[in-house]
């Protein structure tokens, strides 16, 4: 463990002596925007998914993946997340109904898994979906903070080792079960007046199974 | 934390006091094998995704999600677990060649994460895939326990708290970056004489961010 | 085109000028049942999917493709066709609900290019949907079967050349709108007692856009 | 059929007598740019997937799906077509290599099908995959047109009536197996000189099968 105020141990950077060296090293399916140039328009605007890797030469133990991107909650480096948003627009009988729904990944880390063990805990990536039928503007932006509010830890698109220790401490000292997360996110979507009903779910993919845990909650605040 | 030999905390049964129920809540997507009866031919074999969810009242913590299916390395319960596997046969003016290609899910637990922490280290699911040109014959099943042994925990389709607690500290006391994954994994691959030529590859679906770790090692033991 | 009772063409087998030899050609993407020996259970049963490629020398115009499987309408030769099918089963309050969802994959062939153009029509591959809640036991077979019976024509696993001819021509004598699909199913599905509810879909994957068609009509019979 | 210099059919205007309204016809999956307004930012660009729906009465045959959108070959209406496009770059001991890869979505339309039927013919939507290492800047749009030249159409975004009368005809007269597609796209690429090594792939989605047809050839004109 590390002593608060000294330098922070750079394990990437450790001599290896397995003797094997990596083809290709990196990070994979990365969403960023970009801009294409065409023959006739001129610029397209359009969402690229990255893969960028490099050669590791044997004696080296690990590459810095921050540095193919460039974050975070303490380095203060900036870097984008995506998320996935669907707008939903009916006319009945002249009726116009709007809902938005927007999918926001984050860490959940087990609290029974915590408890019983001596020491770590299993995390994860989970995808947290709300969707959410309006009386009124709601930034997609409001959505995503109230989520990332409620989970053991949000995401981010890149993060610089104090940045690291801050995410990984975070989400220990704030375990959520998947019930927990559905049940915390659905209080904040009760007290919120803008929103006239609502499906919350999470979606967490287990580190040590090979399925999801999943819940759901569901309510119309204007029925009773 | 837990002290040795004393009973282990029940946490999912514990009392809730949020008032909201859950409508559903369980294990999503998991795979097993079914029969189903058809008219004409009798039995067909086939594989389904399952999903099994209840409802859960406001005054229950949580689900034992392990009782949806029935696990593994402490308790001693059995489950299932589901790898995706690819024969490849190639015949070339006479010459026959095949290659088998198997994914393995497994748990990843960030060295870098771990030491430079307090406590905690943030842990994921990962997949390994091998895909190996053999000279004799191999069982799925031996390139499976290989990678699984190269893990920083191996995953199961099921587990009682008990297991819980080992595979939760088991991937602490193994971290590996996704480098340490394919070296360790090429390591093994290099000594086993059956095997020609391989590209052993790790994909770490990262728990703090939206995109994932990836590393790639190929040889041609034939070559030199 | 072909007069009755003389020998069918072979296109394929025609020669081929360009000099031109192809690396792979073949099938792509069949599903079918295997059995897989293990190094414990003995025998596991599951679908693959399979790819099967010859090389083709540059002096060939073509490969005949059904060599590969094996079927059919004209010609006699049986083949399998795969179907996803769901099985949803729901207890509320001690009620056990029952649903069945069956995707049929079928051709369609649209009236409009039929009627406008001075010969030929596009066609597709459709997925119709039929999710229905049932009083009594359907077999699945039932319910693809009705649906078959209202596509422009059914799909085969293989065809032998007689009945690539009777598919091509059932197909233009029988056009359908992805709205003619949807309302065929459903006056059948009224017509079925053991059918409750339902919801029918078809989406047609357009052979002249690179986007779908798309039809559903939902009904619950036991409401008024 | 339809004499020339008469008005067009319009089938989907047509009266139905099934007495069965449609809860929802439209265009399903279509890619388009878009702006969205943030909270933060301004104006962030991407690309979104519309699914645009109507209610269609029982008394109306079809509903005219061009209206959804807004084209094409013979109406001279504009429309958007959208291509996955990929760029991959390497530098190996200061070698510089640059590929790109091109999905063009096409119309095939099968020369046995046509040959041997009375009247009709089986066509579906093809993906032809263009990868090519240059040796010079190539516009994407110069590989779309390669392929889309070669193909039995190439598709639109959105067909008005006399549109789908002319790409009806033209896929007719102009039939393809896959072993054409790759063939004559190959052809082109042999005779580009900005090309220094390709592979082209055509995937055939079947309209009287479950799985595709498909072809691939690969040069190196660097070698010999």
């Amino acid at each position: 463990m590390t002593p608060q105020n000294t330098p922070i141990p750079d394990v990437q950077n450790s001599v290896d002596t397995r003797q094997l060296a990596i083809n290709k090293v990196g990070i994979k399916s990365i969403r960023h925007p970009v801009k294409v140039q065409d023959q006739s328009v001129g610029i397209q605007h359009t969402i690229a998914v990255f893969n960028m890797y490099v050669g590791l030469p044997h004696n080296f133990k690990g590459t810095h993946m921050s540095r193919f991107v460039g974050t975070a909650p303490v380095s203060g480096v900036q870097s984008l997340m995506d998320y996935d948003v669907t707008f939903i627009g009916d006319i009945n009988g002249g009726k116009v109904t709007t809902s938005v729904k927007v999918v926001v990944p984050v860490t959940s880390l087990c609290p029974c898994s915590k408890k019983i063990s001596e020491y770590g805990a299993h995390n994860q990536r989970s995808h947290v979906t709300v969707t959410a039928k309006t009386n009124d503007f709601v930034w997609i932006e409001e959505l995503v903070r109230l989520v990332e509010d409620e989970a053991s830890c949000e995401l981010f698109g890149l993060l610089k080792r104090p940045d690291e220790k801050f995410v990984t401490e975070r989400a220990y000292d704030n375990p959520k079960f998947v019930e927990d997360m559905v049940r915390d996110v659905a209080a904040r979507l009760n007290a919120e007046v803008r929103v006239d009903a609502y499906v919350v779910e999470s979606e967490n993919f287990e580190s040590i199974h090979n399925h999801s845990a999943y819940a759901l909650i569901e309510k119309d605040k204007t029925l009773a």
